[in-house]
């Protein structure tokens, strides 16, 4: 039921296809890729280029989020580089409703980032129209950093409004997820957990996957008993 | 005496380090890293994690493009990264001299690059300030493209201001360099070539370094001469 | 009780004193004015030299619709064309009750636009501070696109929000209204309906424009009794 | 309990330390620093210099509120310039969480301001990340303006959730306060009011002070009882 | 060989083909067209949508010059409309090799605007690239305005520059162009004259033509002898 | 024959009166303020309160010099502020025939600043269209850097495009100027000399006033003879 995403940002961009296929065998599910301009985030990470490199030799659903900004600029360039579903950040995007849209009319799945401080509110009149909500439980820009416990009860809120509405969507979490963070997101309502220094700086990805899907899905199958 | 730049916007970001490792063996004398922002250009591609990553595994001088807006902001990140070198555009630097002199302070070397329109008077009132210019012939932001013959004036006039003032600074020419272009561009004048996809789209990089660098000092030691 | 603004979005610019006239004798209300500035929206339409070309030769309420970044330095100017009533994007305006309160002294109405996507909670602190919420049912920017079905709840939690409060304001819908559509738009709480193309475009704007009032007001019949 | 803030917006810019030495005399606790960019605000006011040049001369707290944009770039430099606590606006951060915790982690306390139009909920999972609110009971950008009344169910809403959580957080307003709105923002739950013009225009500031205060804490107290 | 460019911003927008076909009668060689954003220059005119709508009903060249930022974003759509040449600011174009290219690879021919205060250098390294140079001779923005005289020796400049290399490159000139100015400019080297008021606001515009047309050729003639 | 302007970024903000004052008395020609708003440069200093706070109580000509984009914005606020010359940017303004024909339209006189890197040929085309051109000897944003020795030779071709054409118009140099480098300025053709700290952080500032002007005197008479 939980899917893992371990994000490259904390991959080795010197032999990044070693570090993608080692996750892949390790049982990832999405490969979480951290695109960032230096102006919406104070860092540059990759862009299309760096994701059309990879998508001939996986089968890992290309999970893009953008930290950009006008995003619409670019989403058919990540969806011709193999993107399979691309996140925007509502503080990004003025015109949320065309971007999505935008992204669907592509053949992408689409996703909705807030970050920390962003209340749940600007979903609310977007029902059936995103894919996946990613809570930010860190502010976007780096990797490494400490989960922000605020952030839980945002989850929370919108766990309910997606049950409520009767909705598929994923609710993602990005940021200081560990095995000692995964049970409390997941217990919150997250279903796809992004983990970048928790598996790429672990002896072994494989283990650190299998023990955050291990911490979650004890959660997870407490939660639906 | 001509120095060969391998651009790495075409090389495989899947396997980035073999590509350059390659490149190295094959007598590269730089790595031209090619940072775009999407914003100064339209294109996104890689940033300063890229560039650490690589940095422990090769000798090659690292030639850091910024084709960024307010690069100044990165500076510090590029060379704590390992940059050697930085080359910024005089069209996002309404600051120039105040950005080539953080880069000395950071204790890189300096370079300028002009688009194909931008006239070489903006560098004027820089003499000694600066240790590379880089003269665009084609449009920054993508690989692949054909070389622009009216920049071939400009290269000489650039070559004439460093020869008078008797400056030892590099002149570096990037965009559709190859077996036909590098004759041209070095008897106009320039002394550092970047190339792209002639020398990583060749069945052998080797070859291709060897080509380039052969018909280029032929006529560079016919002007010596 | 419902009233009609024509957008000039559909109408022929090059005879558009003909068309106005033309749907002022139809019984238009209202003439919405679409401003667009290429910036805030990805199109660019008409100034204030169009408005004031106009604006002697009718009676029509202007309704001018500024789809412009940092609209407060044309709030002038398009009152002194001729507009009567003028709104904002709340998307576009970091001080919304400035801008409000700049149009109001300047002698217009003011209203405030909400894309799709915004949240109609960014009016909770501006009670009796505009004369008209326009509820975007398309995402702004070009003619003849789709209804978006997921605005009607806005529409009637605004309706809500203003009788709760006994304000006096109109509730403005733009986007995909036809005969179709304008009913459940009134139902929701619409009172004042843009329509382009399901007027331009019809053989006889006099009839288009009929009917859509009349599907309009059997409902707003409906919801006073 | 009522702290008054005298805002040098309104202060002789001529001799500012008398001035401000003066309302350091008259009783007041906090000196509010009213710095503009001319991009958030239409206006530009003053900048770290002014900040030091004051700073060794007085105890009052440096409540600096920032009225720029993106001010992530200059909290280090109004830090080390001795602010106490520093003011940033929602809406001039899209990463207000970062910008908070920079603040707190440069040593400084923390607050975020809201526009007259900018509804509280952008606070709601910042818990325990602020020491203070502010909000505008004016637009900001110049001193004098007129009291907006509705700021004050606002500023009722605010001090509701504070109390429900148990915070420990100011309550600040900032536009036209004086003797007949101190006891209206008082009663609403304000904590902190800035004044300018009521101050520093009085024949004399002491009186202004303690009549402010006295009309607030009559209010305070009754609240209390 | 002197060519007449009647200005639509002096038009009556009401009844805008009326005034294209009487300027097209009374001889007008191209119809200028201003397109302004409210963000390069301090006002907002027409954009697209005009342009096609006057399209299908005159033979007048279409010669469209873009006061806004960024035009590659805006190219494909004037060309879509019916533009005929396309003319952009150096001032506004960072990339201006790219921005003239892609004009012709769209199938239009191209121009470059200058400001008053901008050298012709520009154009230096872009022999054979474009088809028409603009002098701005009064600051772009508004019609109606007087001519600049310092204006005539950058048109001496560029003629010099276009002759020397021979180029077929038309020189424009745009703002308070009269019979009493026509004739400077006209000896000065440019070759096709915008006129705006002196047309439009004229009681005969086919007089007002050949009024320009007559005082512009006997200048003209009197050089080529 | 040489002016001295002390420039207030050096003076003591918390007394800047009795600083002007002392300067006025130490026989400054102007006074130099220094308005940098925290986006053309890094740092943020003083606004039109500033000025208009010192305006009544001194007679020296106030020398605005406008770090700032889009200056035009604030041109108004300034003049009515008191200044007496207000110097822009050529660097920030795209429109420079229009700002400085606008501060001249309001009862200025009018300066053009140019950045160290920053080419004089930005102002051959706006003769007599300023009263003094502005060469930044260091990069502005900060008082007491060290003069960059490269800008003297474009203070040489800017005194004899000047003197060529029989313009009266003064050079003003700002950054670095002490008893050392007042010579070589003047000595270039500066006219102008502004100095922060040399002058308000000398002991006696008429002491360093009389021997910044005796060096410059020293040289100014014999290039006379």
């Amino acid at each position: 039921m939980i899917k893992i995403a371990p994000s490259i940002l904390s991959a080795n961009f010197a032999r990044l296809l070693d570090d993608v296929q080692r996750v892949e065998k390790a049982g990832a599910d999405y490969l979480h890729l951290d695109v960032m301009d230096g102006h919406f985030v104070p860092n540059i990470t990759i862009g299309p280029l760096v994701v059309a490199a990879l998508r001939p030799h996986t089968h890992l659903t290309f999970d893009v989020h953008l930290m950009i900004e006008d995003p619409d600029r670019y989403i058919d360039a990540f969806v011709e580089a193999g993107a399979d579903l691309i996140t925007v950040h509502a503080e990004a995007c003025p015109h949320l409703h065309r971007t999505l849209t935008h992204i669907r009319d592509k053949g992408a799945r689409c996703g909705v980032a807030l970050n920390p401080a962003t209340p749940p509110e600007v979903l609310e009149y977007l029902p059936g129209l995103f894919d996946l909500v990613l809570v930010m439980t860190v502010n976007p820009g780096f990797g490494g950093q400490a989960f922000i416990p605020q952030t839980l009860v945002k989850i929370e809120k919108i766990r309910k409004m997606i049950d409520d509405a009767g909705l598929d969507v994923e609710i993602q979490v990005d940021g200081g997820i560990n095995t000692s963070t995964a049970p409390l997101v997941v217990r919150a309502g997250a279903t796809v957990l992004v983990a970048g220094s928790a598996i790429f700086s672990a002896p072994d990805p494989a283990v650190a996957i299998r023990d955050i899907r291990q911490a979650s899905e004890n959660i997870s199958e407490n939660i639906r008993r």
